[in-house]
């Protein structure tokens, strides 16, 4: 296998299952981020083949650097990890798929903007993308024997993040350092925060409309603080199928990793019912995540307007995080940068390349006709 | 398909299922019980080839009579629905197999009694059987695609009945009345008693240790008393996986009617998570339920004792439903039988049809010597 994002903290996850099974999983290649310390350690460690770093200046001995698509199309690779953050997969994803790779998908961005485009490649050559999100890897879990049966509907389940039940006002004044601290789950700071403003659940959406072919109208949300359904599938006969787990990234790893076989694994942690005691399910009010009802509009809109979305809201959370604007700024900014976007429907690669940039200059424009800073 | 058990509770709702996919399922052969007006309706409406009735004056024509193990192996027969009750769908099962039939199974009791004997008869013909009850059919479903993988153990659900917060002193005085009363399912009025005693519960592990080749270690059971998580089963890597649908037993009719496809049915149910709100879940207590202690030891200890324990509770719930015994007599009566049975294991079908007539003996010793009536 080759990891796209070893040091950020799926990546880091990965190879914590990597480490439990030694004998049945090879890194090929190792592709870090910014965290050099890190991925000298992890190269130390592992001592793939390849190897990727932003950085033009660290070329440590024993393996071979190359680009990212270089990485995820070398012969030796068979399954390409994507755990990047942002836009930064969407190239080599494409060039992994080219090359006929397995792919376990982490980066949702990836497929929210380029999901028309990804899955007609990946559907040429027969290639089932295996999501590592726990969301749609609960769905694919459910729909294991029940290909070519009728899915009436899946239901994605959210946690409903720290704020669920704050007011508006309340809302207004929420910190980065309160929005960092999610009750159930350990993530990156990105995803924190889109899991805070139920940004992440649109964009979950978006992707299950994607992986599993779903109309949109098939395609529910359902608070569930305890966080360990992690989503369910009504099939046509009003069966329902749910997967269930600790709130625990490295499962779902593992499963990506593992499929279509099961392994056992003792540092993973087992979900007690009883101690549970109880599951609770809520109805998600959209007029309290303004997020969540942009990221379905735009994913309903289809076109460029899911990357424009993905790319606004990646820096808007910046901006947030740096304190240079406010948490219901957020939906602001995206809301304003999706109004000046003029959408066209089956964008190609070049096209979806260029949404970023265009993104960023309207971000800036924002922001200076805001004065700067707050 | 036949179906043995038409005028009984699964019966006629097997037959609703029938009505809803007239080109699809054919009723070749109905078995009724003592109800014949229902019989003689029931056999109007379908149009059976052949039909069976307990009443040797019972000839209707247009239809042809034959025994239960003729209609279980007839040519035109493909799939045989075994919901009889008690002992008497053994044989004909015995002859559904042996004819290399597709078998869906409602009876416990056969199972119970003959597990071992039964499932390999099916296993040397490669015949799976197709399980009614509605955790059992829970956890085929989520068994699906899992074919191979291991099962770290399942759990079973159980609602807990109407009696699962009484005293041992409340529990004396339970009536027939009482009993009678599920709080969540509709069935027949023995299911209905072994399902307020936990004694059902007991004959459903028995049940799953033959149906999905499980040790006793790795069946649990849970309280569970909104009844829609119908079991749950967990694999190695710790991911668990449920099936949920409302307390209706036409679900896993159909599905064992429609296996390995899925038909959309608008006369079922729906279950709504939202409406729901919350789904609990307790351990069970033994001491509470002496039921289900006794099952679980009959069935560990193997052999006989399985179909003694069968057979005693059915005579004690008959008792108990006449008023001649009382509720906790129900336990008294099955763990005094079974003390007097000397097991035998690897029973052949002879042995196992000689205990019924043993344990009636028995518990006629038993009324006889507590004065008859209390």
């Amino acid at each position: 296998m080759a990891l796209l994002g070893s040091t950020g903290s799926i990546g880091r996850q990965c190879l914590e299952i990597v480490r439990a099974f030694p004998e049945r999983l090879k890194v090929v290649g190792l592709a870090g981020g910014r965290n050099l310390t890190l991925l000298q350690k992890q190269l130390e460690e592992f001592r793939p083949q390849l190897f990727y770093s932003l950085d033009p200046d660290f070329n440590p001995p024993g393996a071979e650097k190359v680009s990212l698509e270089e990485m995820a199309a070398h012969p030796d690779v068979d399954l390409v990890v994507v755990a990047t953050s942002g836009g930064a997969g969407l190239k080599p994803t494409l060039a992994a798929l080219r090359a006929g790779k397995d792919i376990a998908l982490a980066n949702k961005e990836v497929l929210v903007a380029a999901g028309e485009l990804l899955i007609a490649e990946a559907r040429e050559r027969g290639i089932t993308f295996r999501p590592i999100d726990s969301e749609h890897s609960a769905i694919w879990q459910c729909l294991q024997g029940e290909e070519g049966k009728e899915i009436e509907e899946v239901i994605l389940t959210a946690s409903g993040g720290p704020f669920r039940n704050l007011t508006q006002e309340e809302m207004a004044h929420i910190t980065p350092e309160e929005a960092l601290r999610h009750p159930t789950w350990k993530m990156g700071r990105k995803v924190t925060v889109d899991s805070a403003t139920l940004f992440n659940k649109g964009m979950e959406v978006i992707e299950a409309h994607w992986l599993f072919g779903l109309d949109f109208e098939q395609i529910k949300i359902i608070i569930h603080p305890q966080a360990v359904v992690h989503s369910l599938v009504r099939f046509v006969d009003g069966s329902l199928k749910a997967q269930l787990a600790p709130p625990d990234m490295r499962l779902p790893i593992q499963y990506a990793l593992s499929y279509p076989e099961r392994w056992g694994n003792s540092e993973l942690p087992q979900l007690d019912l009883e101690k549970l005691a109880r599951l609770e399910f809520e109805p998600v009010n959209l007029d309290r995540f303004p997020c969540l009802r942009l990221a379905l509009q735009a994913g309903r809109e289809g076109g460029t307007y899911p990357a424009v979305l993905s790319a606004a809201d990646e820096r808007a959370v910046e901006l947030f995080l740096s304190g240079q604007i406010g948490f219901l700024d957020i939906p602001e900014l995206i809301s304003w940068v999706l109004e000046q976007h003029e959408g066209k429907a089956h964008p190609s690669l070049e096209e979806i390349l260029e949404i970023e940039p265009w993104v960023e200059e309207k971000v800036s424009e924002f922001v200076r006709s805001r004065g700067g800073v707050r």
